[in-house]
């Protein structure tokens, strides 16, 4: 028998598990909640652009070019415009098979092994692992409820000319994030152009959430306070309409997206996702938005409702401004990576701290999701996870009702 | 302003150029004829599935797991059981973003800068052009009609093993090679598994092609000959039903697949897509790709006659088997790298045969495509070809009509 074990090289990948189904009780992942995909207006939007455009699937980039349907980079240019206060034209908008893939192709334009980056100290799981994947230094900046501490940054900055090492980019998810929750200031963002312009470190700004805050207004991009090209900017559907469809955007202006594209092998971005969305937004993403936002803040409440009932006031957390998740800091007893082993058992999966942080607090913290449980599923899954956590660190001391 | 030049590496790759439109004569890329999209039994898939299951979208990967969708994996491992006499599961096939993204993890699971791997010398400019950003050394065996010349093949295994050298895989298009548009006999077949068993080396199988087939009878794939789990074999439904719907797939005993499916980081391959192609697979795969064939054949036909009327016996060609190409040896004073450069500014696209050669040969070697280009294009596209080709290297001698 062929054995792959003796063609793989040293810094091969863990090999995949076969896959289950999904944990009882999904507190991990992007998800949405099943009730919340507008399947009958996609349906009638598929509908429209197919008979009108079917034709145009025979070319690779329809009749776009590989930048990606031109329809879809207008809504965004103008959902931009009008959302987060950035002007951009169809041309400086790459359409990506997701937030992910923008990662990717932002790295790989950017870094090499043992470069150096910026980025908030307690962040999203998929970013860290890439950096850590392709052997890219981090340097972590404390986060306050108001965003990047601006004080520490600039010393970072400072620390880092005086040792002759250029960062690649500062990396910034400003609006909802990932994973504590908040929202930068309005200052903060200026800040940050300001001493990305004075160091001369571009500014990678994921801006994945920003469709989900709950109540609040939407703070300006900080792209939007940008007129001299030092920030790449992100952003997706997969939260905003359906994770399943894998449709995100970069913007950047052109003498930089001409150089990310060219990593962009992929001969594009599936085309019928990119023709529905652009026939859906034009005339529902603002009114489904609305609604989402409401179902989640709703889980939410759900959610914090559940922690407080079960954990009392062993689970330190801060309310979410928006988004889909919880950010928890547990007694520094609880090792919440052994927490997570032992709760996935019993079909509670948790994100643990430690592949959301680069400092040592992460070892104790946890991310919870809530936009795919229902509102029973959250109950029944946090005062089970409860039970475990008090059997194993004895932690909370007493669950209340049991 | 922000220099994006300060911050790329040496190995950069060149900056894109602003698109502007698809040449007049498009005879490059993997194109469909717009009148060949079945239009209206997609909607009708698409239709029938959102409907069922649209809800599943608020998950990545559906209720399929990290593989793909399940149905659409369930009707490839039918397809590939009748058509290609594969046998295997719905567990040893991953759904990809189309094939490139199969190069891409194949390559990301068995190669690492200077590897060596074994290649038909005419290939892929795709693949080519990956291996050459990989860092990996290829060795060319020479094509003959009927597929890989098997001795060459196995004098290249013998002299690597004499130097200590393993080769990471040979890679094989065997139907409808790409460029030559040859098949592989089955004898040949069957030879390559018994030097990959003997020599250790796995073979990678490009299928995409072979569901293309113009009326020869689609031989049983190498993969079915395989017992022991030594091929990984891929395919794609660009060619068969639309290049825009980026889906392509690979086959591999799970201890291989397993390896490969780490490194598939883009969270899923668009799943509208997926429903959609197994919907419409399901009813209408066959029907389909009969109607397409009989198009291509036209198609080539018509690519045939016109390179015969405007370059006579200066353009030697095998007529293809199938597929949307064909490969033409000029003599050996045509550079077609500058009569791309001259054709191009003219408004004709060709493939000069340099980046789909590892040989020298490859110079004075064209491959065009006829997949996109209506039978008038193709017969003006060739003879203004004719013309530049005369101008500048007095080949053809004369033209007809002219």
């Amino acid at each position: 028998m062929f054995n792959i074990n003796n063609f793989l090289h040293s810094n091969s990948l863990s090999p995949a598990l076969e896959w289950k189904g999904y944990p009882k009780y999904n507190f991990i992942g992007g998800h949405n909640d099943n009730e919340s995909i507008p399947v009958k207006s996609l349906k009638e939007s598929i509908d429209n652009v197919i008979l009108k455009e079917g034709k145009t699937l025979a070319k690779y980039g329809l009749e776009s070019g590989p930048q990606g349907y031109l329809p879809l980079r207008s809504f965004i240019a103008d959902q931009l415009k009008n959302s987060a206060s950035i002007r951009c034209s169809e041309e400086e908008i790459l359409i990506v098979s997701g937030s992910l893939q923008a990662l990717d192709l932002v790295n790989q334009t950017f870094l090499k092994k043992d470069d150096t980056v910026i980025i908030e100290e307690e962040n999203y799981g998929g970013t860290i692992s890439r950096l850590n994947k392709l052997g890219v230094k981090m340097i972590g900046v404390p986060l306050e409820q108001d965003g990047m501490n601006i004080t520490e940054l600039e010393r970072t900055l400072q620390n880092l000319e005086i040792k002759g090492i250029k960062p690649r980019y500062i990396y910034t998810i400003p609006t909802i994030q990932n994973p504590t929750g908040t929202i930068m200031s309005i200052q903060k963002r200026k800040a940050l152009i300001t001493l990305s312009k004075k160091y001369n470190v571009p500014i990678f700004e994921d801006d994945c959430y920003a469709d989900l805050i709950f109540e609040k207004e939407r703070p300006p991009a900080i792209k939007s306070f940008d007129d001299d090209g030092y920030v790449v900017y992100c952003g997706s559907f997969s939260k905003s309409i359906a994770p399943a469809l894998r449709v995100g955007y970069l913007v950047a202006d052109w003498p930089v997206l001409s150089r990310i594209l060219p990593h962009k092998t992929d001969a594009g971005t599936g085309s019928l996702e990119q023709m529905t969305l652009a026939e859906f937004c034009k005339n529902n993403f603002n009114a489904h938005i609305k609604t989402l936002r409401a179902e989640l803040k709703n889980k939410s409440n759900a959610m914090c409702n559940a922690i407080d009932k079960y954990f009392g006031s062993s689970a330190d957390y801060i309310k979410p401004d928006g988004g889909i998740f919880i950010w928890i800091n547990m007694p520094k007893n609880v090792d919440t990576s052994r927490l997570y082993d032992l709760a996935l058992k019993q079909g509670v999966a948790i994100n643990p701290g430690s592949d959301w942080s680069i400092n040592e607090n992460g070892r104790h913290k946890i991310r919870l999701c809530f936009g795919n449980p229902s509102a029973l599923e959250i109950d029944e899954g946090i005062k089970l996870l409860a039970q475990i956590c008090q059997k194993e660190f004895g932690v909370p001391v007493q669950i209340a009702n049991l």
